[in-house]
């Protein structure tokens, strides 16, 4: 394995691992608790796992492996702040969405080759990605992992 | 710039802007709002200041940096859960911890090449490392920083 294709799976694993992590605790937290805020006055799991679901979703569309499976999270869960929408989908409904769009990504990531790891992502113009080469699609990943991390440890305060 | 050259800026980057969000934060909270627990009967955020810069002083030796600045940090910030250790150092000892591990460990960060970044760390051994070329130095950075992110989110609560 050459270089530059060993850090790229160790990026890769570390993805896996926070996901994997995620995953046992949401496994771990019933329906009700995650209608439960993770302090006083902040966010409920639940609009973290929307939140973290949608933000996933929507690396669909930027690693080029084809459209959000669900669009409609965007508003409510990242636009929006907790609480502001009324009707948001049932923890079972953004339970599947967290998986599927999971699912979606790691098999789209068994295909890709190193070379297309360090294309650019979707959302930065040839122009731009000729002076900035670190705005790949890896670094979506990178940069994707440390917001699962950072929002892992706030669920893992309804534990 | 190579290709692995390329990816390990990237790993590094993402270690300084978790760290930078840090510093950040670190500076809107005062003293005090560092006792306050991050959650009800959770740890308060001076155990996480402690936590963090004795996880980050630990990485010295592990990156063969040097040895660990503040190993007595150790004991009642890694070991023992909060509020186990009487005497503990102050929120203003810590804060001058954490920024000296973390200049010591950004200097050294600047002298690396790529293979050295690419060699063992120092607590897998030659013949471990010969199986599992991955458990080099810069995978330790690449942990470090999720584990910083994890705990990032959960003083963000304390803002």
């Amino acid at each position: 394995m050459k270089q530059h294709e060993l850090i790229i799976k160790m990026i890769l694993d570390s993805w896996l691992t926070q996901v994997g992590y995620a995953n046992k605790l949401l496994e771990a937290l019933s329906d009700d608790r995650l209608h439960d805020e993770i302090a006083p006055g902040r966010n409920r799991g639940i609009y973290l796992l929307g939140h973290l679901a949608s933000v996933h979703d929507r690396m669909l569309p930027l690693l080029d492996f084809g459209q959000s499976l669900y669009p409609d999270l965007y508003e409510p869960f990242v636009v929006k702040p907790d609480r502001e929408v009324a009707g948001l989908p049932t923890v079972a409904e953004l339970r599947a969405a967290w998986h599927a769009v999971n699912s979606k990504l790691e098999e789209n990531f068994k295909t890709m080759t190193a070379d297309q790891w360090l294309e650019k992502h979707t959302s930065v113009s040839a122009e731009d990605f000729a002076k900035e080469p670190h705005r790949n699609k890896l670094n979506i990943v990178l940069n994707r992992t440390t917001h699962l991390a950072d929002h892992f440890g706030q669920l893992l305060l309804l534990k």
